[in-house]
């Protein structure tokens, strides 16, 4: 009954390993079915190259294992609270691409510095606090959700216009409305993060581009006046 | 009656895809017909992998469509300027390939700093200024393609020696006689810009080479004494 | 007799070429028995595209021949002595990897700057001293042995948890229970030493991680309380 | 007649596409017969790809053309002028492989930082002095190889012993007892600029390896007493 994520969540780990941004087992890919609540993970520690979609196992969104025999990825609580907290989205993504990962390990966020990265972001991808001790030595994978969580919540962050975090000291989370859109999200943001990573050492002051530019930019793919690609019946 | 400009506009888009330099749907090329006044171009927001030459879309000069059944390209008012001002160019390209993006985002040109650059163009890539408001607000993509004849005018500079430019905050274009050369110029461009930033990092300071040492460059390869290539019969 | 263990020195060869982490010969791996104390080696120069299980070259803990037509790698001596001395370790690959080099030739340790290094590695990937003159100029790649085994010991470091080495002015040893475990450590250390590298190009004064977050990592991958991956049968 | 170095002459220049680094025609290899003082080297300006051996042509130690229906390629003098002044060569390669090409546009040479460097290359990579306008405007090929000729004479650098250069402004020639020698060269440079240019990047003021280091790397691999690789029958 849960073939179609499993299905889903499969595609989309494999698009993660043909993107290159998740060498061995260093990634997963969840897709969710909102209706029933539950998600089809990877398993954990599998490679990519060994996966079918009957490895998926699938959760629900307080992180139980409904069906699967085997051990489902040990980022699946990180995945079933931003399904919980994000009510819109379909597709959760970690990976630890890496320029991404190395602005993660500098704790910066990364800036809207061009029109690649609007065309997919709405401004900064931003950077999480530090996890404390006991967050990290009590339920870690949890708390990993939950601080992206609070960063969204308290920054005033609409979760849907800004697919994509970085967890301070670790990488990057992306998310969509599906596990495939989720995967380029996580696709896009390591490009978007090699060209920022090049643009500051050009020019280490670099400002962000103006609110309009950035405007014109993610609203002309995105949202209802959206005017890229084709038309859909 | 467009098959020649479709096909040659589709291997164009095909080369974006081969050359690296347009991950996704992101680029875009057109080959033009000067007799004609129009131009094939990518339809919008299709994978490479799945187009065809059928796909791409004929527009006149003034970008409005005359051939084709899906939505051309986002960036055809670009296009549509460049081929209305610059006579000789009978293809454009554009991408967001990530070095000479980053020279973009920095604003900086990118200047002629060893022969490989010469080889392919003759002087600075030059970088535009950033569009007003305004101009973001209302026709932008067409205000993107007269910002960049704007500069080229303004600067003295000769489209035909110089087949790129960076756009502040965006990326590149490059033209060239045909849709199949500003696909090269544009993974020229990139190369050069590599090799540019890497010069940055190791001297900040780099100064562009001699005069004469462009020239020499430029003409073995361009123009009516070059002597690089075989000799067309 | 050593039918084994050539076989997993010749995979293990053939990881590092796939890993792109050894181009030419530029790299070797070994696979030892531990109760014959022997380790099957890649022959000395031999393409990884010509090499077949046959050319594995068998020699014993003190660097005599045992078995096989060829020479042995030039760096046998140093897996020799990393075989004595580190008790657990079942491989031994030695690379030239661009960027984990490029920190070896700056003499630098490559610190715990985040979790996909922590994934790993408990703490720092150190750096060897450099070897005296007389070290260099007798014995050679015993000594290169010796120097780790030194580093190691004097610093109180487990190199069951410290899977990797730099030597200074050369570049990466890397170990593991097994050839391919110690193939697959050396491709870790390239990506990990490719996000430090970034990442204290973006902040040069970048710190290590909390004990507790590389404790976290580190401790759900390896030990008896690992919770990573699929439970053994 | 010339069937051998033609053979030899194109397996080259296929392997400077295969290492990547000669991208479109911006590269070109050719192989020397000493005995007739002829040279097989590559067509000006065709694509690897569609290469054969029979399109070499066959060039005389003074740039003459002796043998082949296409034109030579462009930088023909300058491997006339390192076949006639170093003796013992029978490969010449030139690229714009993009790190080297990098150091030869900062006007940098790239010294020994380390054992990679030191296995392939006694010392560092020289760099040219800048050719002046005469010797741009009149026999600019010829003289980029006599100033190749010039700054290994004045320096008293033995070109068996360093077997690449960069030309300032421009990028590297390479050379060894073969085509397919001068190749590997070219492609280890690169790598050694890559690994050299990291290496600034992490600590701007590292200085060259200990002259005993660069004696045991270098000659375990070169000369009367190297003792890498299998003993050839």
């Amino acid at each position: 009954m849960y073939e179609y994520i499993k299905q889903k969540a499969f595609e989309a780990n494999l698009l993660l390993s043909d993107y290159g941004i998740a060498p061995f087992t260093w990634g997963n890919a969840s897709a969710c079915d909102r209706e029933k609540r539950v998600f089809a993970i990877k398993p954990s520690g599998v490679p990519y190259d060994t996966l079918t979609p009957d490895h998926m196992v699938v959760v629900d969104f307080d992180g139980n294992k409904v069906d699967g025999s085997l051990s489902p990825s040990s980022d699946t609580p990180s995945h079933a609270v931003l399904y919980n907290a994000f009510p819109d989205i379909g597709g959760v993504v970690h990976t630890h691409s890496v320029t991404a990962a190395a602005f993660a390990q500098a704790g910066m966020p990364i800036p809207a510095l061009g029109t690649t990265h609007a065309d997919f972001c709405y401004g900064s991808v931003p950077c999480t606090r530090e996890l404390t001790r006991e967050e990290i030595e009590t339920e870690y994978e949890k708390n990993t959700g939950l601080v992206i969580v609070e960063h969204f919540r308290e920054n005033g962050i609409d979760p849907n216009a800004v697919p994509a975090v970085l967890i301070k000291s670790h990488g990057p989370f992306c998310w969509g409305k599906d596990a495939k859109t989720a995967a380029y999200n996580a696709a896009g943001l390591e490009i978007v993060a090699d060209m920022a990573y090049k643009t500051f050492m050009l020019n280490a002051q670099q400002k962000e581009i103006s609110s309009w530019l950035l405007d014109k930019h993610y609203l002309r793919k995105h949202g209802k006046n959206a005017y890229y690609g084709q038309k859909e019946n």
